[in-house]
């Protein structure tokens, strides 16, 4: 195949993406949110946010790694952020997927890309470390935005929300006290998210 | 309000371009296309194969590009390519819909983004005539994965196909030459689109 073949191999294969279907609801029609429309909103977030990040980030880079994060999913499906059982071979089937679907792409760009996702996944650089934070506070403020559904059907605790938000403060104090404020309190009072850490 | 809550009110406001559904279908569901994953497909296409582009091109200004592009949807509603009567006053109630929109966001981020808007729009930069190469060719290619599905519904013709594509060969010779070859030619040749420029 010639170069362009493989590429837009990928294009087509990637569509997929547009019919894994998270937990999350979207605000203006009665169904949960794709992987696509997370992407999108994230990349969309990245660029709008950046600003705030505790290091200087590399815009294009991160939102390269947004528009591609979930892409494993084709294969691996979506992981729900609270659901511990399917967390425990999450890694390995999301790691066979990158292989195979990155896989299609001429070399140069399969290794470009599976590097972005690996370097997303390892949560260590400023660029990794600002993409996982968007990927975190775009979902609380979808689930605030519609009363929060998806949280009260999966009996959400307040504790599970703080653990996977344990280094968003790190990345920007700003973002994580505006999240906070805006869109876990005020579903806690409301018991939209269960509170099993009362004082 | 301050500087975060204003870009989270525009955050949460283009959640609803989610709910615009496009002609197009998409390859593993059954059913159309909507803004966000044409956004997000572009985005992804935009990355991968802006080498093609007869002039060099800012790849994050472009991505940001067609990333907002359908934005003045959410107020001005999907316009099909192929409908004519809909595109007299398109311009108008997009324009609007741009004044409303981005509004919503800090001053400097909605001059940003308002001029990148209508930097698409005139089609005159290379970031913009390459943006709309990917908004051009990324239907072409999802309707000949979903074996025309939605041409056929539309009764479209080789003359409209053409047509909407004057510009794409300029802004890449290669692009158009595959796109020609592999998602207009096999269409024709089985009726998807109908040819009304026979030889």
């Amino acid at each position: 195949m010639s170069r362009l073949e493989e590429q837009f191999e990928f294009i087509k294969e990637i569509d997929k993406e547009k019919a894994i279907i998270r937990q999350n609801y979207i605000t203006a029609a009665d169904r949960r949110e794709t992987d696509s429309d997370h992407a999108w909103h994230l990349a969309m977030m990245t660029i709008l946010l950046s600003e705030y990040s505790a290091e200087p980030i590399d815009v294009l880079k991160t939102v390269t790694m947004v528009l591609i994060h979930d892409i494993v999913e084709i294969d691996a499906g979506d992981t729900y952020a609270y659901d511990e059982k399917a967390a425990v071979d999450q890694h390995e089937r999301e790691r066979l997927a990158a292989e195979r679907i990155f896989g299609l792409l001429p070399g140069d760009q399969c290794a470009k890309f599976r590097a972005l996702w690996e370097e997303f996944e390892a949560r260590e650089t400023p660029e990794a470390k600002f993409a996982r934070t968007m990927d975190h506070i775009q979902p609380l403020m979808l689930n605030d935005a519609t009363d929060g559904r998806a949280w009260r059907e999966h009996g959400v605790r307040l504790s599970s929300v703080l653990k996977r938000n344990t280094d968003t403060g790190e990345v920007s104090e700003e973002l994580w006290d505006y999240a906070k404020a805006n869109f876990i309190e005020p579903n806690v009072k409301n018991g939209n998210i269960i509170d099993d850490i009362k004082n």
